[in-house]
């Protein structure tokens, strides 16, 4: 039999720290080729329009193979619908038998993209950030800033969004967490106290230019998961001392880094996949001082042991 | 929430002539340009041997997207599991939602591959068979001749498969059918009394060479859903009247006719979609003494309309 895993019940069993552990482990065995990640697939809808991708594949040696499926419908909210749903398929991989159906309704990629936000926080941050810096006030903002609470003790955040208004609902929608959030009027004032900065936006252009950005920063954008999205100009991975990526075969294609690319400021070996840092932290940060990025686009390995470990967990 | 079927329920509430109808509207929506369906995705394993493929889609003005996963591992009979598997997702076309999930264990792909079956013969067999000849002893043969009956009164059968006692056994294993099946010891006696011939085994070789086709006969092969499969030799579709396929951009890459374009034996405007015949049945049989050959290598929209259907049904 199938077993149907609901929501309540995946975020009850999921430990943030063990997902954290999970990750890096799928990041590694993606950079050293040991995971089988076949092409995205695409649907598109309009009136209204929406879109469907199917990420899938599997580690090698594992018992699993993963199927994730995700919708996004933007004119959603309109009718009091998130806008992001999905579901997670997990099979045996040695008979083909379905063994589970995560419904988890798209919250699983927003904790796998927050949870990868913590791995190149952990890697690429100050040992000691003075200040964590949040550019959007959605769903996957929020989420980035909670994940970020176990591999930093900073407490200290500034919000930024288009609309302040937003930024203000954020602050008291965090108003039990443990961070000290301030709303910031500008993108400046962020960057003046920030030195531990997560951009999520659907932003389709550049939010972030290289001139703001104050030594010692670090920056992980993770909102240019398709074509045409972009959040940090090009010019930030020329000034930048470390650019890390979650994949480079598919940073060539979209992601913040691929405008950097095509406009010929880096070539593709100052692009570092985050699997490599895991595996030889001396890649990622090596001074106070340097100036690192990461340009998360999420990969269907983080889908997969992502679902793997809720499996593991009930 | 989403809904949950069962085999059972789906066995119970699937209407067999709703699906042969459901499956000609299908064809023809796909034939007329009306259906997206974006390429199959694939996974392969070993050790054990293995895959897995991915087909999706939507037919335009559908409150409903589809997406089919199904699995084939050819040793699970060894440890008592059919070789197949699968199940079916069917999304909300308007809000992304996952409305049902059909845990059907790859059941409604056996069923629309011999739903297909029914709908060529229908168009393509003579209108009063003197034999129904079936080549292959499996599962799908079995169900290529259940399905039959709704389109043909003919209940004289024959049977034919490489290993005779198989055959036995598929006929034994039918005697409580309307039909009077006798086992055929070689291919040619079948050839020689029946005209209306199914094709369904795994062959990687071709079975059936045009010097055994009798004028009259028409012949559906069903097996060669991928590369590197063929049952009818490229030479049939040279002799054929008419031949039909369901989808001529796959029959490009696969499919007993791709073998025939391959070698130059016929160019692509001799075959003829399904769907085209659905709408125009005078693209079909034309007179008793044609020789018709349907190649069915299996689309997308057939587990579309499958499975809309299912839930129409409940």
């Amino acid at each position: 039999m199938t077993r149907i895993v609901l929501l309540e019940q995946i975020k009850k069993v999921l430990d943030p720290l063990q997902v954290i552990r999970s990750l890096e482990e799928g990041f590694a065995a993606y950079s050293e080729g040991r995971v089988t990640v076949p092409p995205v697939g695409h649907l598109y809808f309009d009136e209204p329009p929406g879109d469907c991708h199917i990420k899938y594949g599997y580690l090698g040696g594992s018992d699993a193979f993963v199927i994730k499926v995700a919708t996004g419908f933007y004119r959603n909210p309109d009718i009091g619908l998130p806008s992001s749903n999905g579901l997670i398929l997990v099979f045996n991989r040695r008979t083909g038998n379905p063994e589970a159906i995560l419904l988890d309704q798209g919250w699983l990629t927003d904790a796998r993209t927050a949870a990868a936000g913590a791995v190149a926080a952990k890697y690429l941050a100050r040992s000691k950030p003075q200040g964590i810096g949040i550019i959007g006030t959605g769903t996957q903002a929020r989420m980035q800033l909670e994940w970020l609470s176990y591999v930093t003790a900073c407490r200290e955040v500034k919000v930024w969004g288009r609309d302040i208004q937003k930024a203000e609902l954020f602050r008291r929608g965090m108003a039990e967490s443990p961070f000290s959030i301030r709303v910031a009027p500008h993108l400046d004032d962020l960057f003046a106290d920030c030195d531990l900065i997560i951009s999520a936006t659907p932003s389709r252009e550049p939010l972030i230019h290289a001139g703001q950005i104050r030594p010692g920063t670090h920056i992980t954008a993770v909102g240019a998961d398709g074509g045409g999205k972009q959040e940090l100009d090009a010019t930030v991975f020329e000034k930048a001392d470390v650019c890390a990526v979650d994949s480079v075969a598919q940073c060539r294609e979209y992601g913040d880094s691929s405008y950097a690319l095509r406009r010929g400021l880096i070539t593709e070996d100052k692009l570092i996949e985050l699997g490599r840092i895991v595996r030889n932290p001396g890649l990622g940060r090596r001074s106070e001082e340097q100036i690192t990025v990461a340009d998360l686009t999420g990969v269907a390995v983080q889908d997969i042991q992502i679902a793997k470990l809720v499996l593991e967990s009930l």
